[in-house]
């Protein structure tokens, strides 16, 4: 990631101005308020605003009148219960807005998340910065051949130096001649000559939501069987929500990222397992598919 | 409104502890950040938390990086543009959490309005407040005649008082009896006793909105057609954005509260009443109800 | 619940007059449409529109050009793939609208399910009917003395006789005030008058929501802990969904209603179980009610 | 556009096999249903599900029992005044899906309309055809001076030629590398090989939405300002809603399509207008693009 001077002066300006609020505050976070978090080559992820804390949500769960006694430890094992038992409602009372820049093939599954507010820079308004994403050689991989839309293998070196080529020769040439387009000579309007972008162009956006649906949002994108280029997003995001409010980001890591659903005829199989009964995938009701997973999930 | 000894002073607390923050504050907000605004007998509403000011709503039309220039002039007349033309997305990256006490049937209504976050008090898990709404007895109006949902005439002073008694008496002795249902002789579990309270028993609520679904509320709500319990409601919380981002308040009032719609129908009976060409509503495809309407909002 | 005549000779006619239709149509669930399933004392639910089917989902899943080769098999399949692993976009492609009629303290509950559509009888415009809820003496439940909004043993013959007789008096003295109130001699608004009703009051409303929110709510209030008073709601609509989308609907209670999450936490203590090493919640960094939680999902 | 063989065959079997069903039928839907009306050079829309019709919108509105008496009058002034007066949850009673092929950069504007349910062709999943979108000559306009986010006047026949060379070997070239990138020799997975696709590259979804949320769509998909590659799916989606709920669809022509809002301070200038007072823009309080705007909507 490269920042221009003068977002590095503007980001400068912003963290020297603190004035007192009667509002929640997070020491943590205003430490890396403004701040960019690099992702991917040109990409970042910074957040620019928050509302509430820890306390927020306990209050919510409370409905109690002022913030309370702040007794840490009851205060954390209401938050637990809060996550075990999916009450979602008390989260949705902190709200964070994230300035992204990203690539536009991930800006493509990100808006699939619809319970958040977005302003992304206008492309029929204004003419979108030489920036592309190229992989990492290593993140070069081939098509996995169990999982109809995950990857494989890396590529070889020859194929990778070949495909990289290509994605760059591309991306110059149609930015080329978007600029072409756009030159006073020819002076096509910019809502059409930005079709002849190609997807790993990158875009910028406000992302703005509760911890509700951000935790949604990281659940799937943080996750394992996400791409990689949204999962590295995600991983950034988690450092920001963990300085934000380190409880519910606890509650989460234990209830959601690391938890594991058993089905009802999982925990039929599970019950004969703990009882040493013999069970095997045929008599189980588990598809070979369900067997595998459940088998891995347990370690076995 | 009578706040306890209790909430007074978890309210001074709170406004006590100023932290400083990099974050936008608007001083004006501040100054009124949680103290409750009376409303109707017993209930109040009061802010407790918010996130971005007038620039935001620049900043996310913008989408700088960084928080620009700040020219007043350009600012207002760019958020008077976004109003006019309903781009409505930069308004939503400002929130508010309000703490809201009120009537059950005012929440009723008030929680179609989808768009939002809630927790409310929970009578399955606690015990409500012998609280209960008595209107003013210049508010008990008759059912209108020409309105199907609306007031008419207030009532005499003797019938005013006779429907007075009626509600206090059946509050009083409903109230009794959940309380009666509660006591340890009984022990009835919450969850079931509270179905023999009135509807104008208060309730209470942490809600948080974005401004642009705020002012949809308040437009709906802090209007002359809707009910006058929630009307109040929508009055005081028109204080708290004004002081919040005045500039979009000003242009929601000019374009929203007071702007008046013509349909297509009406668009060409406006031509021709300024080329002073005849017309009337036999002719003009509006019905007697629009056409009434019409004229009233023209000032004849 | 009792129909009047009116509503029974409307459902027969509603019920006479098939037409052909292009459409996807099920003929279990239109076997039961307009049908008013009888749920508490006065209440009912009716499937009154309905739109896809299991093969919408599947098409969805696809995005196949048409409704594609019918291969059950293959079908269920995809279908307990996509429940299981949260893929929750293609159940949003059907769309059920029932017409209830409920409890307003059960409505209240009910409402906080925001993504559905919903149209409600309006008491500012019309009159309720005088009907209320008074639970059958097996439901009167004292307050649980573990569970802070839950219910324990029944009551007594004697106390429950005393708890019915209070509800009964109330509801019959708050509407007959409402009646008398809105008499033509008094001649209260109706939009002030139904303020002295009692929370067990019925109302009705449309409701209409997809089916993965549809899934969700039923997930939540046809669980062994929502209220009684709306789990009945919940169990009559599963018998329509079961109806309706058959596959859907098996692999809904196979990943969900019968489903168990552990925490990270959980499955450490979990993988020790099964490999015979010594656990005890003092040193599996569970919580007492997690511990025991945990003991009771696995029937040990 | 051009159907494949099968696609056409599918069509056909989709509209030869109509079923009985108790619910609303609208014939002039039917007669449409599965047909794809085609859009740009290789776009489509086509209805392909449908819920509801005008009756169901008065049926909410009224909160009746059963479908009522069929009285084409006064429910067509009802739907009129719910139009009016920004009634708008019956509309959302009604429910639609399209099935549509659209060029990646119209998607990226449709998708910011949140309120649907959308399952999009998986690109990671599957491969892309090879379609891409090349304007019209006649739609090849230049930026316009004007409008910052429009059109201006079409390019010389010398430069549009120039432009389309340079769009349609772009996109011959990039296909052509991703066909090279995923073929057997390279073998790079399909997440990856995607981000070298141009943004006119075709996609198509199913994208479902309710009445209201479809006319909020059309409002401003339809509207003059939109780009036009959005605005002719948007025509053609109009002439479904005028067969599917002509009564709704008049009334959001007039009231929404052909209305104009004019704000407080346009209303006090109108006033003056029709009393023959004098008025300007210097002491109107109006900006001049205000005041340019206002005397063009009463075609001054």
């Amino acid at each position: 990631m490269t920042l221009t001077p003068e977002q590095t002066a503007e980001i400068a300006t912003a963290r020297a101005g603190a004035t007192p609020t009667l509002r929640a505050t997070v020491p943590a976070l205003e430490a890396m308020l403004f701040t960019a978090l690099p992702v991917l080559d040109h990409g970042f992820v910074r957040v620019v605003d928050y509302m509430g804390d820890d306390a927020a949500v306990v209050q919510a769960a409370r409905v109690s009148y002022g913030r309370g006694t702040r007794r840490a430890l009851e205060d954390e094992g209401l938050i637990r219960y809060l996550m075990r038992h999916h009450h979602s409602t008390p989260f949705e009372m902190c709200e964070i807005k994230f300035h992204v820049k990203l690539p536009i093939f991930v800006a493509r599954q990100w808006i699939r998340h619809r319970t958040a507010n977005v302003n992304e820079y206008s492309a029929r308004y204004s003419i979108l910065d030489k920036d592309y994403y190229i992989p990492e050689p290593g993140q070069l991989a081939a098509q996995s051949s169990s999982n109809r839309q995950g990857r494989g293998e890396v590529l070889d070196s020859q194929t990778a130096t070949r495909v990289l080529a290509l994605l760059r020769e591309d991306a110059e040439q149609t930015y080329g001649h978007y600029e072409e387009m756009l030159s006073e000579e020819t002076g096509l309007a910019r809502e059409l000559a930005r079709m002849n972008l190609t997807l790993n162009t990158y875009t910028q956006w406000y992302w703005k939501t509760d911890l509700h649906n951000l935790f949604h949002f990281l659940r799937l994108r943080a996750d394992s069987h996400a791409q990689y280029e949204i999962r590295v997003y995600a991983e950034a995001m988690m450092e920001t929500v963990k300085a934000w409010v380190p409880l519910s980001y606890n509650a989460f890591c234990d209830y959601r990222l690391g938890a594991v659903t058993f089905s009802a005829k999982m925990m039929a199989v599970l019950r004969k397992l703990l009882a040493d009964e013999p069970v095997d995938q045929a008599s189980s009701g588990l598809s070979k598919r369900e067997w595998a997973e459940m088998l891995a999930a347990l370690g076995r």
